[in-house]
C-alpha cells in the first residue's frame, strides 16, 4: 500500500486563512515538501511555520533563481523522484501550496508527475483572488459579469484586448510588468476604477488605487478592476 | 461605537473548508445573518449549523423564489435595516456567505448598503472554483494561460466568443442553462476537454467528462475547461 500525496492549498499568507482541513492535515503530518528558493525561506513553510508538528521531515524543492520565467523540468523531475520514493514506503507526502493549488500553483508540476502513480488529493485553500479583494474592500463579480484572470506576463496588445472583452478583470504576477500594466490600464480610462493590493492578509499588506501605487511592485501584487454590478 | 459588520467566506460546502478565522468568528458569534429560500434550509447556515454556539441571535434574510433571475432589491433593503439597527447598538454583525463573500456571493448587496456606515470586514473563503477543480483532479491554469469565468446566463454568441479568447473557461450558474452550455462546448471541440462537477466537496459530490454528465444539472454545479499548460 503506498501512501497518499496531498496537494495542500495554505491560502494567501495570514496563517488564521488555512482552512481547518489543512491545519488537521498538518497537524498530523510525517512528511512535507514545499518550493523554496536557492536562499532564504519558502514563503508557503512560513506560513505555516508554527503547525509544524516536531520531528517532521521535510523536502524543500529548490528553485534557482534563474532567469527563464518558468523552473527548470529537472527540477521538478528530481523532486517527484524524491517524493516518490517516500510514497512506496506507504508514508504520506504533504505538499504545501500557497493559495489555491491548481490556480497557478507550483504543485501542478508535482500533480503531473505523481498523479497517475500514486493516490492522490488536492485540498482547495484561499486565492490571492479572494484575499486581494476582501482587502481592498472591492466586490469583484456580480450577477451575469465576466472575470478575466490575466498574467501580466502577456504581450500588451493581448492585454489590453482580454480587458476591452470583460467586466471584471485580476491582473497577476505584476513585478517587472507593473509599468507596461498600469499605462495600459490607464490608456483604457480604467485608472481611477483599478486597485492595486500587494501582500493581501499579510501584516505589510497594501492597498490603494492604481493611481496612488508606487512605482514598483513585489512579486506578491496584483491589480483588480472590478464589475459595475457588484455595487449595486 | 457601532458593531463592527463581518462578511464571512464559508468555502464551498465541506464544513472543514472553513478556515480558521472563520471558524473563530463564528464560535463568538453573537449575532448571525445569512439568506434563505422562503421554505427549507438556508445552504450557507447548514455548513456551519455544527459550530453555532448556543444562544446565537439568527436574521434569515429571506429571498422569496419568483421568475426574476436577481433578488428584489427591496430585500436587501430591508435586511440592511434589520442589520443596521443591531449594529448601532454596538453589537457585531456576521454575515455567512457561501464559498468566497466577493465571488457572485449575495453579500455584495449587504457590503453596498452598509460598508459606508459601518466598520465592515470581509473574510475570504475557498471559493467553488477551487473546490471544483479539486474535486475533478483538474490543474486550472499556470504559466502565461488566460481563465474566464462565466455565468451560464449569458446568451450563447457572447458565451462562445469568451470561450474562443480564453485557455481555460469556468462557467457557473448552469441549471436551466446546461444543454446551451452543452451544445455551445460540443460545437468548439472541446467536449473531451471539459469536466462537469456538481457539488463540490459535499458527500454528493460527483465530476465526470463533460460527455458523461447528466442531462440537467442542479444549482450546485459548473463546467471547468482546464488550460493546456496545467499538465507539464
Ligand atoms: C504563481 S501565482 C500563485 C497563486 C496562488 N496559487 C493562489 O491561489 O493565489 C503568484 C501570484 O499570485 C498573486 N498573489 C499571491 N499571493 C498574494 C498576496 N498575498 N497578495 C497579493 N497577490 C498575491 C500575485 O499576483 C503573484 O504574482
Ligand atoms: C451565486 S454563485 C456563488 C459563488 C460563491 N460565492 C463562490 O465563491 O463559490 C453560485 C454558483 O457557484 C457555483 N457553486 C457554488 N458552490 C458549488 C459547489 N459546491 N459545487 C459546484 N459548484 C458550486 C455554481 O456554479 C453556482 O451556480
Amino acid at each position: 500500500m503506498s501512501g497518499t500525496l496531498y496537494g495542500l492549498g495554505l491560502g494567501p499568507g495570514d496563517p488564521e486563512l488555512l482552512t481547518l482541513k489543512a491545519h488537521r492535515l498538518i497537524s498530523q503530518a510525517k512528511v512535507i515538501a514545499y518550493p523554496a528558493p536557492d536562499s532564504g525561506e519558502s514563503f508557503a513553510r512560513s506560513i505555516v511555520a508554527g503547525y509544524i508538528p516536531e520531528g517532521v521531515r521535510e523536502i524543500p524543492i529548490v528553485i534557482p533563481m534563474r532567469s527563464e520565467r518558468f523552473p527548470a523540468q529537472e527540477v521538478y523531475d528530481a523532486a517527484a523522484e524524491d517524493i516518490a520514493s517516500v510514497l512506496e514506503t506507504g508514508q504520506d507526502v504533504i505538499v504545501l501550496c500557497e493559495g489555491d493549488p491548481f490556480f497557478y500553483g507550483s504543485f501542478m508540476y508535482l500533480f503531473s508527475r505523481l498523479a497517475d502513480r500514486f493516490p492522490t488529493e488536492v485540498v482547495p485553500g484561499v486565492s490571492s483572488l479572494g484575499a486581494v479583494t476582501a482587502a481592498a474592500g472591492l466586490p469583484l463579480i456580480a450577477r451575469d459579469e465576466v472575470l478575466t484572470v490575466l498574467p501580466a506576463t502577456l504581450p500588451a496588445p493581448e492585454l489590453e484586448a482580454q480587458v476591452r472583452k470583460s467586466n471584471a478583470v485580476a491582473i497577476m504576477k505584476l513585478g517587472r510588468q507593473f509599468a507596461k500594466v498600469r499605462s495600459l490600464l490607464e490608456g483604457l480610462g480604467l485608472a481611477d476604477r483599478a486597485v492595486f493590493v500587494s501582500h493581501a492578509s499579510l501584516p505589510e499588506q497594501m492597498a490603494c488605487p492604481l493611481a496612488e501605487a508606487p512605482e514598483t511592485a513585489p512579486y506578491f501584487s496584483m491589480v483588480v478592476v472590478p464589475g459595475r454590478d457588484a455595487h449595486v
